[in-house]
């Protein structure tokens, strides 16, 4: 039995088919639209077409962006000699964010997943191949999550380019900086003793 | 610095934008969007122009409908001369569910709070002023939230329409159904305590 207008009863369900939004928040989310001026309640639903419409998959590293050729894949200044495997776009941000690494990316868009019916031709594996065996890439570090999923992909994934006798390498595990050995968990820890390095 | 397409990181501020979500589900709710069938991204859209297209409020309880009067106001079976006084939709949403209330309803559509810069004239107040100047009403009940700015607008209503010498009535406070008193707070005892009645 709802009270809820069909329009309005609409716009919650579509609130609550978007991931970690429950009933609650998606009742919270379209009343905030309701209440909006509509020509931001415009703004919102074209924002929403033209990210739909212009945002796509980069050629190359298959990272999301508006143009044919990434930002990064197009800037002559990056080193493109190594690949950095990661499975999300969100992951490219967190690796630019450090600052750090100055070479190309790979997206997968996914992890190999049997209990999620992904498996390796599900996800951007087959492009990676394709730019390692055509490209003059050095080295391809993994940095896919450091979970069952993550790990088994990037073993798949080094096996699969052994082949081509390119260096692959991984993120190294240890205690996250700023944290205490007290709440490390006992997997973290041994791979933190198993990596120790001379000082 | 942001690696994300401009009409993606637009997306991205648009649903951070929403109450309650933060950058981090913004992206996620922005790129699930991204995943989605075109036909459904478009239907998204479109729900959230529509919704706000045909929702308004009711010309008589203010409650939110996409008819000229709500089903309640419009439904002769309900007893037109009590008026259950609420903040929002939801609320009403959340009596009916109770299913003891057969009356008519008022939302005001926020409460007054001085520390929002929200006075009396900024909810839907004169209207129910005007409801009872006209009507049949014999009932007022004020049911908004129990918390001080919910009490602050109740005590100026009853005062405001006590001259139409209605009946003005207040739910009861006191333990929820289900607790236990061991984890029921100090003015809900107190409140609990002094309306106890006779068994």
């Amino acid at each position: 039995m709802s009270f809820f207008p069909p329009s309005l009863e609409k716009l919650v369900e579509k609130f609550a088919s978007l991931p970690g939004i429950g009933t609650k928040s998606a009742q919270r989310l379209a009343f905030h639209i309701l209440s909006l001026p509509p020509e931001q309640a415009r703004d919102f639903a074209e924002t929403i077409l033209e990210a739909k419409q212009t945002v796509h998959t980069c050629g190359i590293c298959q990272n999301l962006t508006d143009s044919e050729i990434c930002s990064i894949c197009s800037n002559p200044r990056r080193d493109e000699t190594k690949i950095c495997v990661v499975s999300d776009p969100k992951d490219v941000i967190a690796m630019e964010r450090a600052r750090e690494y100055n070479g190309h990316y790979h997206v997968l868009h996914g992890v190999i997943s049997p209990m999620n019916h992904v498996g390796p031709d599900d996800i951007k594996i087959k492009e990676l191949v394709d730019r390692i065996a055509n490209g003059q890439i050095e080295e391809v570090i993994m940095a896919t999550n450091p979970d069952t999923e993550g790990e088994t992909t990037a073993k798949y994934i080094s096996r699969l380019i052994r082949p081509f006798g390119v260096k692959i390498t991984r993120l190294a595990y240890g205690i996250p900086v700023g944290s205490s050995l007290e709440f490390a968990d006992d997997a973290t820890l041994m791979r933190a003793l198993e990596g120790r390095q001379e000082m």
